[in-house]
């Protein structure tokens, strides 16, 4: 076997073996609740409601209470323009997610302020989110240290700004040594997935429980809560804000993936890519990433179009992605008579010039060559404190400048 | 971190963090379905039925024809004492499924047979099986390379038997080197689950277009159809024969294993293993082992209680388990009033003393004790001709001197 030559030989005639089996069901399903473009008004809402009580089913974690969790504040500390508290939220039982809480100064002059909820990239933390120091060195893998500091730009902008872990990793996986943190997470999204739910689930969950526990802080304005996240932490960002309305914007700080396209597609190997899960296959390595894994999403839908059910509310995609992707949301947007509302930019070095607009991505690839199709600029993607700030500023109204 | 101490350091008082709220979700997990021991008959006949339906929907496969699969025979030998025959079955459009037949020579003197589907271990294949040449070499890793011929011996006695490949493996996996097979399987299996299904439900559906391929056989007896699974076979055979009324007998040839509670109390490292899918964490290694993977399965029922609804045909069940799995299934037949339709041996090992009978299976342990805890001989852990052969005769009433 070449290895530039996965998928071929999986196909030969007539004879089509078992992983060309699966690949042809990947690049035959048309997932049932895909959003369709011709929708008037009123087949997207009925739509919308589809998709959201599937999506919820999807995530598998009932919810077991809805009161307000117990919790306890571990520590508060002044800095300059603002103020940091440690928080620990029983989100049930004894199972405890730590958060932080900045609150900017401007909470002496007026009575509410609007609040968003950090969802930080793969192996990103809390205390990175935050601009504190981490709590084990190791954790420092930002490329972009600064600009990755997402709660502490939304701060200093006046906004009130949580940052949350993600599960098994930082302080939700503290007594495992960095290189086995994959390991660990891998191990419990399998876990998750044999009880009916995911790692997502899990994340999703964590993340409705502390909107709860934000229901009683008075000094929040509930009209203004919003979710931002980065990278890994687009997905319970993007599902939080589809089914829990009480998020009233959303920052996609990603680029947005077709992943059943993308996963029948990029079938060639490629060296010094270290992860796999729906993607790309790597020689000599047993598959990774499950944290990505959700049961039965591609029989329903995919990322585009979880997206698209977040419309009419004010929604920011700050990496772009493949054209046909965005321009499915923008038509979203457009049908509820809401274009105003969402804002969609590409990675800086894909602004201006756009090879593939009206091009399909091609089979059998390579992920950098669908990277390359998608526009993304791998080294470049960070926080992108310039779009969403001033946006989130505008969309609440908040005067500040920036 | 100690090696040996993964459980704990996840638990700390107050402070439970990510994985030990997992570890705590499966420790208190009582699947919606499971066996009841307090069931009076017509409670078993109710929920047989619920749990068959469940159990096909998290096979996640839709028959998308139940009409006759095209089929094409490859060629024909003459054995001594039998003809063997490899056939192309077209199991859904150009997907294909070899197999091999073996028909034994009473053929000539009665007009049908029973028959039987053989389901080989993990990497084992229908070559195997059938004690026919290995189409790759690397292929051969049984231990028990005589007593695993499994197709063969049920040949030899006067069944015809049908071996085929698990998906990924022999001839449905041909294009890969051996040492990449795991790497496959877990990719597939990841996409399958991604899709709402698993491998096992690509497994099981190739499974049954197999019966309708039988069915326009007309030298097999239909009412004498078993299905016989060696280790991972069992995971199809098992649920082919709860699923589908074509099956009339199963022989189940592994320890019956709980799995749930396999997954929550095996949490100590131990040298020496190299898989853990669900089980057992491996310092420095990702998760492997997908295809044992069942999105949901945990939230409404185990193995045990999958083998007491299939309930009351006839059951063999050779290599033991746990003893409190073994008695949930003879109360299954014993409500059913049809104890002597199931059959269930230990290792021989095990056969005369067993220490645990009356002993729950501690928390925190690793793999071997696990095993020891369950009564399973690794090293014997292979097919049970002296016990299948001599029952499934009996079952079927074939006068035959084994």
């Amino acid at each position: 076997m070449k290895r530039d030559n996965f998928l071929k030989c999986r196909e030969d005639g007539n004879f089509i073996i078992t992983a060309g089996f699966v690949h042809n069901l990947l690049k035959n399903t048309i997932p049932k609740l895909s959003f369709n473009e011709n929708f008037n008004k009123e087949d997207f809402k009925k739509w919308q409601k589809k998709l959201i009580k599937k999506l919820k089913e999807l995530m598998g974690i009932s919810r077991i209470s809805n009161t307000t969790p117990q919790s306890k504040i571990i520590w508060s500390k002044k800095r300059e323009k603002y103020k940091i508290e440690k928080w620990e939220i029983y989100i049930e039982g004894k199972n405890v997610v730590p958060l932080l809480i900045l609150i900017p100064d401007q909470i002496k002059y007026q009575k509410k302020l609007p609040a968003v909820l950090c969802c930080p990239g793969s192996l990103h933390t809390k205390e990175q989110l935050a601009g504190e120091p981490e709590i084990k060195k190791t954790y420092a893998v930002s490329r972009h240290p600064e600009r990755d500091k997402m709660a502490l730009w939304y701060a200093k902008a006046g906004i009130i700004a949580i940052a949350v872990d993600n599960p098994g990793v930082g302080e939700l996986g503290e007594c495992w040594p960095i290189e086995k943190i994959d390991y660990v997470r891998d191990l419990i999204s399998l876990q998750l997935i044999q009880l009916g739910s995911s790692y997502l689930g899990l994340s999703v969950y964590q993340k409705i429980r502390i909107l709860d526990w934000i229901e009683n802080l008075e000094f929040i304005d509930k009209k203004k809560i919003a979710i931002s996240g980065h990278s890994l932490g687009t997905e319970p960002a993007m599902v939080v804000g589809v089914i829990d309305k009480r998020i009233k914007a959303l920052v996609f700080n990603d680029f947005v993936c077709n992943t059943l396209e993308r996963g029948w597609k990029v079938t060639k190997l490629e060296k010094g890519f270290r992860h796999s899960s729906l993607s790309e296959p790597i020689p000599g390595f047993p598959v990774s990433g499950l944290w990505h894994s959700i049961p039965g999403l591609w029989k329903w839908f995919d990322y585009p179009d979880i997206l698209c059910a977040f419309a009419p509310r004010p929604l920011l995609i700050t990496e772009g992605g493949p054209t046909y992707n965005l321009l499915k949301i923008w038509k979203a947007y457009e049908i509820l008579k809401s274009s105003n509302k969402v804002s969609i930019h590409y990675y800086p070095k894909y602004e201006k010039v756009r090879k593939y607009n009206n091009v399909e991505i091609p089979e059998n690839i390579n992920m950098k060559t669908y990277l390359k199709y998608a526009y993304v600029d791998v080294k470049n993607h960070c926080f992108k404190e310039n779009l969403a700030i001033p946006w989130l500023l505008k969309i609440f109204g908040v005067d500040n400048k920036f």
